[in-house]
């Protein structure tokens, strides 16, 4: 089993970006820990981060009929891509939707994801670890059909 | 440490309402599997479930000074309550929120979540198996602090 | 047949309750009423009346696989109350939305019903006969499935 | 007693329009069921159908000083007629409006009615078997005046 | 194959009418055109203008049964007509919507249209050769089915 | 010079109709009153009333090249009506809109006019004194151009 | 009989002021047509023109016991001003609101008027021959009641 | 005079809930001092709290013919709750509401109160001191009726 | 101590202003009973009222550095001015705001007070008796700080 | 003349992207299908497609005097992007927007095109023949000019 | 080439207002520093500061046939003032408006200007030294012209 | 000091881009004259444009650690883009942004900035020479921390 871990605009700068709202782990840091969840649960991991909308829609696209899931952390994107949306729709992969932060407690603009309806399941607010559980939940998911 | 794990609303009827939706585990099948990964976490649980406003106000008064943490399943009252998330601040006790279903593939009127501005994390769409994804990043959470 | 009678907030005050909107006649002059149609169609009826949300949805839940249909007015939880509509939903139990003034000529937040899209009909400002009414139609259309 | 019903636009075609919707009853059906209830109450019934919504109010002007009261199933012309309304309003005849599906369980712009904060009462969603129940009710209501 | 062209309120005055806005081609011109084009395509063509909402209704129901499609320039009521959209959904003929000018790029009043969720396709501001690409692209939808 | 009086729905019960609101001066009088400010001004007057917006339409494009002015009382259709402003767009005939009542303290739904973008001027509470002063206030706008 | 005449803010620069849209006319020259109306009707005139909301409030208590109505251009404050509104309701002087533009022709926050709901008439577009018609207007108006 | 005190959600924790928010006095001693006033007053007092809306009604009913007025703070319920506002209404019990904080400073969906359009008087800032205010306020009021 | 009572548009009408909505007392009745109050109290009272709002911004500016408070009543400005709510941000001089009727029973746009998010302390419906109320609450709210 | 037809995100995956709603003819199904319509009337055509907003505004200023006139299916940008009007704008190519589905039949969020109000014409519902049908109308504009 | 410098409510107590959000630099600083400005650019400066919105009008008269161009800082007037934009547009005086502090990063009421759609530009959160920044591109658009 | 000048969509078009709006002045043009400006102040500049979102938060991301402060034309993005909002608070590099045209007079969709909360201040409508003002305040601000 392939899953795909796709993380959004400004999310390279993880670990020095806000570290107050988005903790001081790096996306290196979460690759880490997640590729040892990923071994415990015998998937195997892509990673791969874009700022530009259109690049994670083309990395979306080069995953179908290879990956069987999709991590995605769209950043900001996350609450106003269609695009992205319909990428996920368009190739019909499975995903979950994760954030860092608590989305629900913030700025309003950040209250609302334009990916969520698509998406299998959500989780915000758990900090590097959301990735972990997302993951595992993701798995479980995907045995379960 | 000890984890209170609230129901709301209708959840009393998991596994026979709407089982598109809501999937055919019990309330009790998720307190079993539950009660297994706090074995495994080092955590004692305490399970209610209540139908009342009031009652699940009452609840949560009665977990101040006892419990370090709640998962909680607010149902409908998610969408509607101030209260709820009122009794939430004026106790001080941490919580994550955990819907069985996507609530943000859902009506209109459920995409929001009154209560998700005060809770640590959110989760929303793993099934049952979210309680379990919900009490590790719980426990990860309170651990952190 | 069992139809059940459920009445919300404040309808216990039937009769001395704001008379000009909502009649002379009580709770028990409309029971005493609707017992006779009731008689003359068959069914067989239960009445009972709550103030509080989760004691309703209590209500409704102790119906399930007895009643064959419910008579609901809601009262003011007509318009706000999300929780009840949930337990109609997980009940699966048909019911019709009764309301004794029209609230369609009353102030704007009377004038939409939280329940009346998971109702299978509203009848709205017939007064205490709209009781009637509503269990005449309740019963053609349980006939009728 | 002369009570007039006043079906109006596409209501010519039932029967045969969206009879999932609608169901598969005609107008004549209606009407013939009507009569037979008309009779038992000793009123007399007038039946007209219009597909214009000037051709409607002339009929309600056409009623002024001959009917006691009307039955009216505006169709669409309910959701966006003021002029109706007026009509309704101009003539002060007391009229009961009626809907043959739950228009609160549809599409959002048939979930409010222009003509309701003037009708007497609104029954909404019993089928064919509506008229009915409304005649009923709005004899009941002039018998009470 | 036969095909109904159906005009809407003002539209009998085009040629005068705001000729910056509508162009200086008569209903007249349009006809000639479409017939030549109706010749091409081996469909037989009717025509109809009509200013009243309920006369607009008359004719979509005097076409069931005998109609293959219909090509709708509904002008104003596009924007505000339920009982239109419902004329078509009664008789169940599919049907495009087409507008001289572009729609949206007019007043906020007229970018939206109400026949629109209804309709085959859309296709506004093509001037009155848009009557023509609407003719060719619902005879091609129809003949696919 | 010659000036069109244009009423629409339920302005022919006028006298009867709410005289709280709209007075108990009839059409019939109103037209007299007319006449002869009319004489005074050296205007030919033609009057109408119709209660269906198609017609109200027809005899707006009947003006063409005839009428000078129209004196416009929409009634309802002033609130809902684009197909009407339309009708005086096309023509490009010049109109004041009068209403008996000042229709900027009713309801909300009245107190707002789809035809005033397109209107000379408007009036608004005179009852029917209301038309005199439109008459006056058209022809000496007419006569400055 | 006392006719007070109210102009609001920039009203002093009629006849330089953006005369495209009010006019080349000056307060001065609609002062003078003015007092030619109120020696026809037999009703004295007072004229004022202030730039500030609370000096217009000043004027209008100065009124009480004073002046038989008022014709006040508000100006911009027409727009906003509720303190303007309660001066006229806390002296209950009767008042007709005129504007020299049609202010529902333009942009959107002109399109409603906060004082027009305790007005006796509004009449906006007939430029400064709209101060004569409102004066004749309101004079009738008086001599009605 | 019998002067109900009525205190809902959370308020039970008043002195330990937020204090930087409510106030380090606990609802004991509110009671206290307010006795104090009441003595003064020679009016008697009555205090419940409960967490529950239905239990809330309940007790306002139970207050029908007994009480002469009832001092509320309503909590969250205050935002939320039509029912409540009903049971007063159904009562007709006058009813002066407080609140501990301003509400009008805190977050949006707490500025806005669904009991006070049917109250007599609102109070909100003064902290537990508002208890006193509000008290006399009501006495006096129900003093000059 | 020193607290300016502070009045705005339309107030100095007190007592013959809708007394059915104001009541009969005047501005001077109210500062008769202040002054026994602040007697009382031991604070001294300065009384302004003005009808411009720039002028109500000169009185609370000459404040600055002489009072401990204010006790404003801002009339309709209360509900649209900004300017006046920065004058006492920019003063930083704590300040009650009172209604003497309950606006939040009144027409909508009374219902919401743009100085309130900067107020100590709201009240609103408790008649002229209400300013001796806010001036308890005032004085002891500074004497708290 | 040169044509360009420019397609946005997900448009690469056309057939086999949801192909209940968008169909199962590729892009290049269409691009030799709009070649041969391109031959027939003489012009040359140009086709791109890109994922991303930005390189859809490069392509765009590519264009500029190369291309007289654009064909553009923008995806989901059509929805949310200014960036690409703009670019049209600042180009000034006209342009005509098509889609596949009937964007006014689908979610909300579908419903309104941010290029609207810059194109020629739009086009919506008619599949992959709508592309053939947008080219004929583009070129007859532009041969109008 | 004169240029007016007009302050509105509460600038005067620049300096020591808010001086987190507004500065230590009074208005005389300011004054001081735009007259070395003018030196430099050869343009002599007219200051002016009102609290009332018509005082401010009256000052934007007084520079009519005076005044090149305005520098203008509205304070809270910006946010709501038609009247004063309607004295820039009835003397058509360019004028410039600026903001100490960046208004779009603070209170949802600061966020919209209402001059700013007859602004020749706007300028906001520079502090004191926006003044001079404004002062230098008006009168650079003004020699432009 | 180094100060990155950032320039988004359509931005490499100027000159040539609707003059009428953005003037006629090239981005090479702006650079030259901001040159002399940086070299007057002693600050180093550095020129990008991007019509890409991605690669504008490519851009900022890379002035981390190097560029002391950022002036920004952000171009369409500006209304839309949360994602380059991130980036500046992920950088935490202080930033001015600048708008060739008054938005705040242009289309309401252009009236909104979703950078400016972010912001250290905002100036639009100065055209090519608000690059230059933005510049000194950006560097005065640098300054003054």
């Amino acid at each position: 089993m392939i899953i795909a871990v796709l993380n959004g605009p400004n999310l390279n700068l993880l670990g020095t970006r806000e570290p107050s709202i988005y903790g001081f782990e790096t996306l290196a840091d979460i690759e880490q820990s997640l590729r040892q969840v990923g071994d415990e649960l015998g998937v195997f991991l892509e990673f791969s981060q874009r700022n530009g909308e259109g690049e994670l829609i083309d990395c979306i696209h080069a995953l179908r009929g290879r990956a069987d899931g999709v991590l995605v952390n769209a950043g900001a994107y996350a609450h106003t891509s269609l695009a992205i949306r319909d990428a996920f729709a368009a190739t019909a992969i499975p995903f979950v939707e994760v954030h860092l932060s608590n989305i629900f407690a913030r700025e309003p603009e950040r209250r609302h994801s334009t990916l969520a309806s698509e998406a299998l399941a959500v989780l915000s607010g758990f900090g590097a670890f959301g990735y972990e559980l997302a993951l595992r939940g993701l798995v479980r998911a995907l045995a379960r059909d």
